[in-house]
């Protein structure tokens, strides 16, 4: 394309101003100068077809809104070490035990736990499903980091581990103390130090929404209306009706406009959310539960408020560790996130509608995700239409908070992926797309060995450490296409962009400056795809992996263009050069 | 269209939310209570074709993001009457004389205004054209509102018109008088009872972003480094360095970080910005001078508390004046204004964004549009471009906003709309564009009789008031179509949709439940265009007005649809029946 002109449009103090480009005939630059800390920018180019914007939204030839401008982080957005690492998450009670905790003579009261065995069955229904505690412990992770390494893992995401009155502990009775059942404030210090020397970060998660009725501020709450605490909750009238979690009793929605709250909570590098970043926990960042709904009711909306000082205090610890890494930052967000992490806040969200959902709908069987992604919205889509359902939140989306963002297929949120998509080969090729998207990609305990669920509880389920129970075409794929990530930089690094997409297959560039990787998933046999060599900038492709017994073979650029077979379900890999 | 089921999605304190949707055989009505100050919707329908959304973005095939969702302000718009004005703008040195203030005998400082006669050009440079005094004053506004009645203006808009030490005034020395050069309180409380007895509305302009070098606070606050008034400006030196708006010396940019400042400003109903809604003066509202930088400056940024305090003020107004009108509060905003007006501050923005530059791009002749309006991004648009940059400005705007936003072609900050248009046909029907979108029509003082001029400052020529130097061609075309807006209610208050764009010229309805016009406008001759009457759900056209020398004639379906002749360059209005 010839382009006469080239100038950025960005925007200073809500105003206006432009930046004409310079060439050296290879690349475009453009000098400014950022004053604002998340600065937007598109760019307007004098083409031989005529006038074009292009921003994250892609060419435009009509003048757009600023929405989907491309969204520069001035003060930086994740750590770089977030998307260089393939993440796992552990829901505490029910990845590994060592038996030493499995009691009731705990300083926390446990009275309310029914305490089962390992290979026992999920409840079938609530509050049943909730009481079951199958023992799991941090020491009992701390023995198993080994199998984590041999998978090619290289951070662990813990779900809740501060005392409560369920297994899921998202109903903290404090942030003082890490539960007991689970080994105490010692166990996450042990576990935390033999992960680091096996080269593994930990992060956990902290609701900043609620607590538990059972906490000691809503306890304090209750029994005084004058205390403090009485600040931290919404009494509709006090003790009896509050405000809570989707109006379960036993989850206290909390008051952002308290100043104490604030300060104690995420206010000060001493408050919770700073302790536990800090030694001897040193926690590698923090994920943090219902984002989207955190300081928000009704006509009341501090959300962005919250997310803005929580991320103050991650910068301070920061700061106050130079030898320590930077700390990760990343909230729970079901929904379209691209205005609630703008990048000044969270440094990115649980991409579920960026990713998730357009995958699911793509490669889902059936409509039932698991509780949280259930809803006449959930429709099946084809490849073309999930690639679309991807641009625009990503367009809509920083880049840097993209990367910041956990990539995943399912959760402790929802079913099993492996169920949701009915066909195993589809379940892998899914994985295969995960590990190659842009952001961190986190899938669930006990996915890499064919675990199977239905629901979010039925999916928490313990994992099987009697390898006779592990199905092998999982493991070993999951192994083979996390080291090819963890291999190829541009994998984790590189810019991204489609090259093809048709309902049963797509296809897509990531590319840093020194490598470029093609990658083709395709959810069914497919026509044969041509593709030029001038758009890829390439004359070969080397076969890196696939997902099919027959490995894919090297491809040469002939009369200028690629020929992609149509093979499927697969996911392809090559090296471009 | 065959709907099987129908849901609405929407968000409540960040969470989805779905209410299914029931229907009497003709329409859809789905029940919910809304807790938010602005609910975000859309609607998700199985359709014979597949799953399809429905939001202000339109239908889609694909999982969308939020951000083109309607949105409903469940805490109310801008007044019912905006919309139903047709308001004129006048520069008050330019409009009219009475001649009796045009002398250096004030309290206030004029010692830096070169008088001079009403015919006199308009000076070549800065800062000559911006000292140039014509005299022009309220007194003589008032004596000229027969002008405005005659032409079927319903509102007026007046620049500023505290002292100051220019010509355009927006370099405020205080607000706490009106300028004695335009007569003072005393006029502009003549000019609002005149008014009001004519059944006219009349608002003026604030500045909230910087005040004039000369103004009070100014003066104290450079006097002073410890002064209240000291920070309420960005001192980076005291006394001589501090930021000002665009670096300009004489426009000392303001912190709304001071307590002192916001309450004086807009924080009670006896503030600067309460106090002239009230008696004597019941201005109908105000329009915020440069509220897209208003509250900025590089990480700080408090645009939006600006926002929300200067209308929770207008609304305490409106609550202690029962027997009153509500005010109206409209930010002025050259770029994308969806995400600093989501209609909990500003009732709407000055529409430059949505109307003026895609209007501009398709019948304007040259890019260099006045002062504002310049830049590269400025390019040349056909009907479908226009119809596309509207579409996505309108679409990530509530409607409310929409319908509460000035829609103008020009102002004082631009090029005259003749002179921008180079044509007299495009000009007219741009005008006649204008007055059939949603929004309240505003144009500037002179444009009715021809006026021209090729930069803002040119723009600012005096009005003649010798009816020969009237363009009868202008004047007729303007009392013609405003009388048709002020006639049918649907283009003031009906919904919009396009019904045909082609490069040359677009076709679009507005509606209300009991009247359906059909409007097109054309910058050039086209083929004819055939429209389904099951589309516009009518079988007969009934012309109600036609820009060009022969009437437009009625029309009625012929086997299931209308033929609309080519003609242009054209504006044609249609009742539907």
């Amino acid at each position: 394309m010839v382009i006469s002109s080239a100038w950025l449009r960005g925007m200073r103090d809500g105003e206006q101003f432009w930046a004409e480009g310079t060439t050296d005939g290879h690349r475009l630059r453009f000098d400014l100068t950022c004053t604002q800390a998340v600065m937007n920018y598109r760019f307007h180019l004098e083409t031989a077809d005529g006038p074009r914007w292009l921003s994250a939204g892609g060419w435009l030839e009509f003048d757009p809104t600023d929405r989907e401008d491309f969204r520069l982080l001035t003060t930086g957005g994740a750590p770089e070490w977030v998307p260089d690492l393939v993440w796992y998450q552990i829901f505490p009670d029910r990845f590994a035990t060592t038996g030493h905790y499995r009691h009731d003579n705990h300083p926390t009261d446990t009275s309310w736990a029914n305490w089962v065995e390992w290979d026992e069955p999920i409840a079938d229904s609530f509050p049943a499903n909730m009481e079951q505690m199958y023992g799991g412990d941090l020491d009992g992770i701390t023995e198993r980091l080994q199998h984590l390494v041999d998978l090619g893992i290289g951070g662990i995401y813990l779900t809740p581990v501060f005392p409560a009155r369920s297994n899921h502990r998202y109903d903290a009775m404090t942030f003082d103390i890490v539960d007991p059942v689970l080994g105490g404030d010692k166990a996450l210090a042990r576990l935390s130090d033999a992960a680091e020397a096996l080269g593994l970060r930990v992060m956990t998660d902290l609701t900043l929404n609620h607590t538990g009725s059972v906490h000691e501020w809503f306890v304090a709450a209750q029994a005084d209306a004058a205390s403090e605490e009485a600040g931290f909750y919404f009494f509709i009238e006090h003790p009896e009706h509050y405000e809570s979690w989707m109006g379960i009793d036993s989850l206290p929605k909390l008051d952002h406009r308290s100043e104490e709250l604030r300060r104690r909570y995420y206010g000060e590098t001493v408050s919770v959310l700073g302790k536990y970043l800090q030694p001897p926990f040193n926690m590698a960042g923090w994920r943090i539960d219902v984002a989207n709904m955190t300081g928000r009711l009704g006509p009341i909306d501090l959300n962005q408020d919250v997310a803005k000082a929580s991320r103050a205090t991650v910068d301070a610890v920061d700061a106050g560790q130079p030898d320590a890494d930077d700390k990760w930052l990343v909230g729970e967000h079901f929904f379209d996130a691209s205005l609630d992490a703008p990048g000044n806040g969270w440094h990115g969200v649980m991409n579920y509608a960026g990713l998730t959902r357009p995958i699911a709908s793509w490669l889902g069987q059936f409509t039932a995700l698991g509780a949280f992604m259930e809803g006449p919205g959930q429709a099946s889509r084809d490849g073309v239409q999930m690639a679309r359902s991807m641009d625009v939140v990503r367009a809509a989306t920083p880049w840097q908070v993209t990367m910041g963002s956990m990539s995943l297929l399912s959760s402790h949120d929802t079913a099993r992926w492996r169920t949701m998509c009915g066909s195993d080969e589809t379940a892998l090729v899914g994985f295969g797309l995960l590990l190659c998207m842009p952001g961190a990609p986190t899938f669930f305990y006990g996915d890499e060995v064919g675990l199977t669920g239905e629901t979010s509880e039925k999916a928490r389920r313990t994992m099987p450490w009697d390898t006779d129970q592990w199905d092998s075409s999982f493991l070993d794929w999951y192994r083979a296409i996390i080291k090819v990530r963890n291999e190829y930089v541009a994998l984790r690094h590189g810019g991204f962009r489609w090259v093809h997409t048709e309902p049963d297959s797509v296809i897509f560039l990531r590319e840093t400056p020194n490598q470029r990787m093609l990658v083709r998933t395709a959810r069914a046999a497919t026509g044969p795809t041509e593709l030029s060599a001038t758009l890829l900038r390439g004359t070969s492709l080397r076969a890196v992996i696939n997902s099919a017994v027959i490995n894919g073979a090297d491809i040469t650029a002939t009369d200028g263009s690629f020929t992609i077979e149509g093979t499927g379900p697969i996911h392809q890999v090559w090296e471009l050069s």
